[in-house]
């Protein structure tokens, strides 16, 4: 450790190499203390050069590295393993470009946070495509690294698809990738594509070239009470075909919206004991979509009550019922979270099997979620037995053609059920992949890999 | 050969493997002649069990095989080498699912071409996000592939942001991918990144799991009129920070409106002798939006003329001018073809080095493109000499930033130019990874290879 240390202090300086077990304990944990590890040493590279001899001199010595930003996943895949290991903090890394208007990107390094892209970005009179709700401490190449999702995936897809250009540094030190910003080039190998949702297993992400998208002054918000998830489906459906500018179709379901009302010491808005499903929908324009929202809203005859409002106090007491259902379910105790998606149409087939799953091992659940991509914020508190809750609810999941892990990631915590949505088949060429550009098995270990 | 065929005759029946010359001379040139190579046979299986079972033969009687859809490319990327090779055409992979409204997705075998594509998504009242002229060979699995783009990538990206799934078969035979269409899913590698831009050398696409779009009934559509490519990309900043559904930005260069106006024997709609760049601007949207395109151009002070038109015969004058670009350049000769991309701020240093290399060079060109992405179709016609030419121009784009193929692919034709856009540490990374998934070569040896 001595040895590698000093290599490291000569890379990036002795005021970026810490040590103390005092401080890097709080490297060492995630924010929810479920996953704890040992820091050997945590290493704060200040530029794209210093990553990559950091990662030479750890692989030259054969000691593992976890790349770690805000370190607010939720699946460990931030924060070591038992196994010592080197934490590769990306927080010095926060130069900001200035916004370009003509290509509508900027490039900000690894440890931007979300906040100050989107801050950045309005700056420029712009917005920032992707948001959610750990926007303050999540930095964008984590974001980028984990593919992160939120409410506005609906109109601009994942972190992923916001990614025009990245630097990088694979294990052996090389640097790849280029911060042009190219909306199209086809010449083999994309790397924002590769390296997007690799959770720091084929390289670290030093600087990312991110989208912009127009930054729409004006929101109207509806929330709308159905009969069903059937019928949620179907008031989704014709807003995705006669409605421009759809920013968000999000899912309270009742036991959740019945949750978060009683923290709020509120009444739902809408709805009634009819109601099996709540949607809330947001339209963003540059001119005020409240009468088109009303309009696209008014003939569906899934929907037995709605409320509509455009800013003001009244948007945000109506948004708190979404934004709070978090808050709400921390108030009561420390969830067991599976963040499930399915084909919107399996959406009732996944919460029949969930609440089969709680009957047979116990456990209260508070489901909400992003109803346009099927992900279901599966919460459930008081859980009987969470491992076979897990089992149970991911295997449906699975079974119904869906996912284990929709927008938090695979980390440590989703290895050992890999195998329920990646054939052998799959689980081998992705290793056979991961085994070309990280030979030594020098990045994060144990994540992402199938057990 | 003949062993190889019978292998193949019994997994895909003896209709469909094809060995006659004077049938499988059309599959083994472009259609733009300058690509010709040798078919040892052509294969057209019928499902991705079959398209499993020819890869497992081929690779192991250590038999090459390009992947072959519609053969619109232009680099040579889906024709035999000089290299006997198997063409395994995905002709008959032609089944459609039903649209589906809540994902706002279609299932679709890799042989529908991108104009079924569209028909079949306005038939569920959708649309399909991706559209370029040669759509009614083209195919859905062969536009992935090579990551298409055309004149709608600034509102909804190439076709690897419309690829919400795909099934393809790796060179041993493997089936790897999904097409449930998930939105969200991070566990480890994502196929259809990864597969998308690849150019079947990583897989073969059987089928893909494609996004649909709202069908916007009412375009609007303007040119106008710039005094250079800055002012050009000037407009384009200010549209796409203040205009909401913003369909097209396409760029055409005096030279190419030139030709274009002989050719239909009119006169420019707008512009004159101080127009150094023209910009075609669309807006499509629910309802009618040639005020908001009005609107949104009244102030913009780099404009010194404009036309706008909606719906009708007017439109369609105005609109030839940019569709029939291609169409005036054949009818005079067979040009050099380089389509390259640039920051859109290089723009103008572009063109100043395209200029240089004429006048070094020899030949006319005929500039367009599509200015959101900096990606201009670099045509000349009467070429002094087409390796020195492409050699500077190439070099200049790379030079700046820019790409040496934005929309066509690398294919064969770009080969030995890879190294301009590439670092060798990249072109290593890229041939590592490609050794991974296909450690025999088999699958479209030359295309994408570094030389």
């Amino acid at each position: 450790v001595t040895a590698l240390a000093d290599l490291l202090v000569a890379i990036v300086g002795p005021d970026h190499v810490l040590d103390d077990a005092d401080v890097t304990a709080s490297y060492a944990r995630d924010w929810t203390g479920r996953f704890v590890g040992e820091a050997l040493l945590v290493v704060r590279p200040g530029s794209t050069a210093e990553v990559a001899g950091v990662l030479r001199a750890c692989t030259d010595a054969g000691v593992p590295v976890v790349p770690q930003g805000g370190n607010t996943g939720l699946v460990g895949g931030s924060v070591p393993r038992r196994q010592p290991m080197v934490v590769l903090s990306t927080s010095r890394l926060t130069a900001r470009g200035d916004v370009d208007a003509g290509a509508a990107q900027v490039t900000l390094g690894a440890g931007v946070t979300m906040a100050d892209w989107r801050r950045h970005a309005q700056a420029g009179g712009f917005d920032a495509p992707v948001d959610f709700a750990s926007r303050d401490s999540a930095t964008v190449g984590g974001a980028v690294a984990t593919n992160a999702g939120g409410s506005r995936v609906v109109r601009f897809g994942t972190m992923r698809a916001q990614v025009a250009g990245l630097t990088a540094v694979l294990a052996d030190g090389s640097s790849i990738g280029s911060l042009a910003g190219l909306p199209k080039e086809t010449v083999g190998v994309h790397w924002p594509s590769l390296l997007a949702g690799s959770e720091g297993t084929l390289g670290v992400i030093t600087a990312v070239r991110l989208k912009l998208v127009p930054w729409y002054r004006h929101t109207a918000t509806a929330m709308v009470a159905t009969g069903s998830l059937a019928d949620a489906v179907a008031v989704l459906a014709a807003l995705r075909s006669n409605v421009a500018n759809l920013d968000a179709v999000e899912l309270i379901l009742p036991e959740a919206m019945a949750v978060v009302a009683a923290h709020l010491g509120a009444t739902p808005p809408v709805g009634d004991e009819r109601t099996g499903a709540y949607v809330v929908v947001e339209l963003a324009d540059h001119e005020d979509p409240t009468d088109a929202l009303m309009a696209a809203l008014a003939d569906l005859p899934q929907i037995h009550d709605a409320a509509v409002t455009t800013e003001g106090p009244a948007r945000e007491r109506l948004v708190a019922f979404r934004d709070r259902i978090t808050e709400s379910i921390s108030a009561q105790g420390v969830p067991l979270k599976l963040d499930v998606a399915v084909p919107v149409g399996a959406l009732d087939e996944l919460m029949a099997a969930v609440r089969a799953a709680l009957a047979a091992h116990g456990g209260r659940v508070v489901p909400f979620g992003h109803l346009a991509e099927g992900n279901v914020h599966v919460n459930i508190l008081d859980p009987g037995d969470p491992d076979l809750l897990a089992r149970d609810i991911l295997g449906a999941a699975s079974a119904l053609g869906g996912t284990i892990s929709a927008e938090h990631g695979g980390g440590l915590a989703k290895s050992k059920y890999l195998h329920l949505v990646r054939t052998p088949a799959e689980l081998a060429a992705a290793a056979a992949l991961r085994h070309a550009l990280d030979p030594t098995g020098t990045l994060n270990p144990g994540v992402l890999t199938a057990t």
